[in-house]
């Protein structure tokens, strides 16, 4: 049995509570102090305001930045794994395209003042704008992967990843296909990327809106009540059985007997046997839609058995997704967690992962309602980030924000000019190299400053050095020394970075 | 002397004239023809609305994100070998942050609705966020380069790279230090990129806040116009000098004497020998601001000496930049074309960097003021993205927008199944590896993708190969077809494309 704990747990141990300040800061490299300090709003400029940035927003100090790209890679490496290209579409949309397409959710949508133009309004996902891109340009086949930021003025909830701005990070195939070929790759991405980053065990929750469909009306759920009944069904994750039922049956005037008929149902989940037993099942076997569903839900199990990751899939009926746009597989990934350290129950931490295949989105663009269909998924990456950044931050690892190979300094007074030269031979032979601004630091100053950014060697020039033709190179780690002749030191220095 | 010229000549032969339709499309894999469509207003949605993105945006198509990654790629790795980290800083900002920064310029920024929050506006640049993230933060000193997007309702001029939504590329050092040597850096940075980007020949021109203002001093500028005369000068890049010249009389009225004395300074320009003259000059050498900015001249031209880098720097009187921040050093980058075959007079196409020292504007968000020196360059991205398309689309060279190594294929039917149990290996061994969504695919079809696509390699499997335990790896470019036993296919694979 699943239930649904905060992602902060899911930094494993040692286990910490949320921070008491909004930002979650780094905590890496000292940085924390200054951000609590700014957030209690200790700064106020001159004017008398406060400096901050705008509620549910933050900053990425160098550390999350490094941490972030070391995330981005794995996703991409990921996506281009599978083929994926690039795209980009703005961050502003011209508001008509994003109506009618969340629903209530609508009203998170961020707008621009009218200055006079268009009306504009902030991007709210990355597959609206995607569907727009495909009908505008009338693509009919594509396998893309877009990064970047969305917009939502929804309650944050920092400690947990939720912000304003986030980024998303889908993956999409469109185009006409045999049935549940793209869709079986993209649960295997998900696969992947959830291996890759080593989060712990995971588990990838699978369902078909045809057969959620199918199930309401043979329950009884007259057709106009699918879709608020629908959204009862995705609490099953965060509400127990008995308050989805009286809210069904309460708020939404289903009738008793219906609601219990979906009990039964939505606690099954399980894979290939399940679903033979659903396709023999005498009610749901009679409904065109489930058959549909079940029969695309036992082809795509045959395609995970191929890829090797039924053991984390689950064919789940209690798996609904809010967003109206699905019309056939859905699906969700949530990370698990040993309860206690007798390892008996796994709980949920959240959801990490999710998509579905939207036939009909590309066709609310189209001007003649040509459909291309779709299939796809977005990673949490922000929920990722968040217990990467915590899990970081426990390990006391201390990440390396810049990636210089070598601090050019001196031991003597007067030769920066001798610094800059070297520094500068060096930057054209495409070695990182730094030199501190000063015109006589200290050595001590020179190698602290080695030591603080994680910087593997130091190039010394000398009046001695000089005259040999030679330059002291030192490993910082080890405090070795050895001189080596100055046309060798490219060679050296990469040599001894490369494993870096 | 210089001229100004449009940036598609930039692009070099043979020259094209601004497309007429206005997103510049890739023209790459045939991409062009969708824009046209799309940007003619033929595709209007069922409610009869025109498909579009807002006004001076634009979507990126993936040959377009190819060769963005590619530029970003060689920029980001010149900031790394200089040592910066990365930071990132929300889009949006508190409306009152970016109040009071720009100038005339702040009409410029798009501001949003007030939706009963915060009052917020689109970031104009990363200077003004950067200095407010400094201030917050209370970091007095990183050296850190920033790549985002930033947003301007300026007229857009989409074919010389002017949008409204656009990247900014700055790299910046703040801290207090021993002058100019970050300058220099600086400037060795823009040197360095320039060369790697392979744009052509270039100029980068050089002058000081100080020298200007002092300039005007013993020109009889009188100080209440000192910002005014500034701004004319900034025109001379775009203006010949008698219309600069009657500007300043007749709009601003200045007097023609004073006029006259700016006019031969202002023509200029040199290297070490001019400062050295400058120094003697016998009214600037008596006004301290002046005297302040030669000397720290001076210096910056020894330390350009020791990077080897003066001889496409110019010390230039004529450069003014509009930004009221700058206090200190502050320079252009122009790129050089030969006007005609005989290479007689070089042309320039417009600024691709430009930067300076902004000693005072971190202190304008620090509660007590306090100052934090910075020094910063930035590099125009779109209008250098903007000459490598066309330089692209001219040369025909074809992008590829994926990576994938190789095609899992097959020869017969019913060996889709075989297929996703190879492609699962390939990519559970890392290499970046594609299969057609279709049950049974044509070979030609295959095929063909690989040649539309740019794969080099189709692993091809078949009812004997599978008897054989082999794998038929065919190499798209030369028909070349080898046997390669399963359990050695990766390893090929990976022999096969390294190079790539």
């Amino acid at each position: 049995m699943l239930r649904v704990l905060s992602v902060a747990a899911a930094a494993r141990r040692p286990l910490r509570l949320p921070r008491p300040c909004a930002p979650p800061g780094p905590l890496l490299l000292g940085l924390l102090c200054r951000q609590v300090r700014a957030a209690a709003g200790s700064t106020g400029a001159e004017h008398g305001s406060v400096l901050k940035t705008p509620k549910g927003t933050r900053d990425h100090h160098p550390a999350q930045m490094a941490l972030r790209e070391r995330l981005f890679r794995t996703v991409v490496s990921c996506f281009k794994r599978h083929g994926a290209a690039a795209i980009d579409t703005p961050v502003l949309e011209l508001r008509e395209m994003l109506m009618e397409k969340y629903g209530d959710n609508s009203r998170l949508i961020y707008e621009l003042q009218d200055q006079g133009g268009e009306l504009l309004a902030l991007r709210y996902d990355l597959t609206v704008p995607f569907a727009r891109y495909l009908a505008m340009n009338k693509i009919t086949n594509i396998k893309r992967y877009h990064i970047a930021k969305v917009y939502r003025r929804d309650n944050p909830a920092m400690t947990r990843g939720r912000y304003r701005e986030f980024y998303q990070c889908d993956f999409d195939i469109a185009g006409q296909f045999d049935p549940m070929i793209p869709d079986a790759e993209c649960l295997k991405i998900v696969h992947e990327i959830l291996s890759d980053l080593q989060l712990g065990d995971f588990l990838i929750k699978v369902n078909d809106r045809r057969i959620l469909d199918g199930m309401f009306a043979v329950c009884g759920v007259p057709d106009s009540k699918f879709r608020t009944i629908c959204s009862s069904v995705d609490k099953l994750d965060k509400m127990p059985w008995e308050e989805v039922r009286s809210e069904m049956v309460g708020e939404k005037g289903l009738s008793p007997e219906a609601a219990d008929r979906i009990g039964e149902y939505v606690q099954l989940h399980g894979g290939l046997d399940l679903i033979e037993q659903l396709l023999q099942d005498p009610k749901l076997s009679q409904n065109k839609l489930a058959k549909e569903g079940l029969g695309d839900m036992k082809l795509l199990f045959e395609y995970l058995t191929l890829f090797g990751i039924t053991g984390k899939v689950s064919f789940d009926l209690s798996l609904a997704r809010g967003l109206d746009y699905y019309t056939g597989v859905i699906y969700e990934a949530v990370l698990l967690q040993q309860e206690n350290d007798h390892g008996e129950e796994s709980v949920s931490v959240g959801s990490v992962a999710g998509g579905g295949r939207y036939d009909g989105l590309v066709g609310m663009f189209d001007p003649k309602g040509r459909k291309v269909p779709c299939v796809g998924v977005s990673i949490g990456i922000e929920r990722i980030f968040s217990i990467l950044e915590q899990r970081l931050e426990a390990s006391e690892e201390k990440i390396r924000t810049t990636e210089t190979q070598v601090l050019v300094a001196s031991a003597q007074k007067k030769l920066l000019e001798e610094r800059l030269k070297l520094i500068s031979e060096l930057w054209d032979a495409g070695i990182k190299a730094e030199v501190l601004y000063k015109k006589n630091p200290k050595l001590l100053n020179q190698l602290q400053y080695c030591e603080d950014t994680g910087i593997p060697l130091v190039a010394i020039v000398g009046e001695q050095e000089l005259k040999d033709g030679v330059v002291k190179l030192r490993v910082v780690a080890t405090r070795e020394e050895v001189n080596i002749r100055r046309e060798s030191l490219v060679e050296e220095i990469r040599r001894r970075t490369s494993q870096l």
